[in-house]
């Protein structure tokens, strides 16, 4: 048994590690922004929040003080941003988008993805991402109790692969063999074993 | 491409399905709760969040029309709850846990789970589970722009297999064989594909 006592005592490295791998596997995504000035960006995130489908809201988690801090800056700036899924074959070059890049330096060129824009917006997406969502910031909720903020936006619009959708609307992401990631460092995939239909008491 | 016009128009059904699959997978958990007056209950969630790792702080996402109402009322009553991790092989039990029972009702018993009970803790946990995790609310926080609450707690302790931790910290989940989700009725297994170093500018 891992107390609170022992959690207190641990070294904060460790403490980081072993607290966010716990949390378990999430969907790894590239944001990519720019800034008013004209600089791209793209960084790797596991925070995506499903919030609700009806508008579709999904929520980001930032810490202020990390490397994440162009991200936030743009989408403040601009109020847009993108959603880019990642190929499992493309994991090592999604990991290096975590690197401390200034700003001037854009992470789609120094990490070999390609930029590319949709008409009538200005963040730019991933075009090797097959799933691409264009995302308008709505709310920017401060976390008192440890300075983090929680990024609500609103789903613009949706570009991928139809045939992924069942005639139900469920997505079949393991068929396009996205990324998945636990921690700031392991990267999965996943098989879907089974969908059941909607549980009713018996 | 799916515009906001086509997201707009789709039955609200479909909309829900779509969007809450396309939001990837994440870690399948089973949230444990008593009631003041004694009642247990368990359900089945999937929007763990982690908020920091000093305090060791994680989030879920209530959205307060549904079935999981009974967990909120029990965590605001007693402010204690459990994480549990469910193995792969029990995702069919785990997923009736999010039929409608009646609050008299424990899912443990309909759904073939076995309540267990740490010292100096109110709120039971799954003996079933690989990793069983004592949470104590300290934040409730409504987000205003669809009616959803971000409920945040503290990790308190942590009961599981140490074996699964890596000298650094890293929790291999996926050795334990726990269950991810997308939506709200597909399960997945994952795989580790590799662990990666730091990531610096090259």
């Amino acid at each position: 048994m891992i107390d609170k006592q022992a959690l207190n005592e641990y070294e904060s490295r460790y403490r980081t590690t072993l607290i966010n791998s716990l949390a378990g596997v999430k969907q790894a995504i590239l944001i990519g922004t720019k800034s008013t000035d004209g600089y791209s960006n793209l960084a790797i995130f596991n925070s995506l929040i499903h919030i609700g489908a009806n508008p579709p809201l999904w929520g980001l988690i930032f810490r202020p003080a990390t490397v994440k801090r162009d991200t936030l800056n743009n989408i403040l700036e601009t109020q847009q941003y993108t959603i880019n899924y990642v190929a499992t074959r493309d994991y090592q070059k999604a990991h290096q988008t975590s690197a401390k890049y200034k700003k001037t330096i854009s992470e789609f060129d120094v990490c070999g993805f390609t930029e590319c824009y949709h008409p009538h917006f200005h963040a730019p997406f991933v075009a090797e991402a097959p799933v691409k969502i264009a995302m308008k910031m709505e709310q920017k909720i401060d976390i008192s109790i440890n300075g983090t903020i929680l990024l609500i936006g609103s789903i613009q619009h949706i570009d991928m692969d139809e045939t992924l959708i069942s005639p139900d609307g469920f997505v079949a992401l393991d068929k396009a063999q996205t990324l998945a990631c636990a921690g700031l460092d392991a990267y999965y995939e996943t098989y879907l074993m089974d969908r059941l239909v909607y549980a009713k008491p018996r």
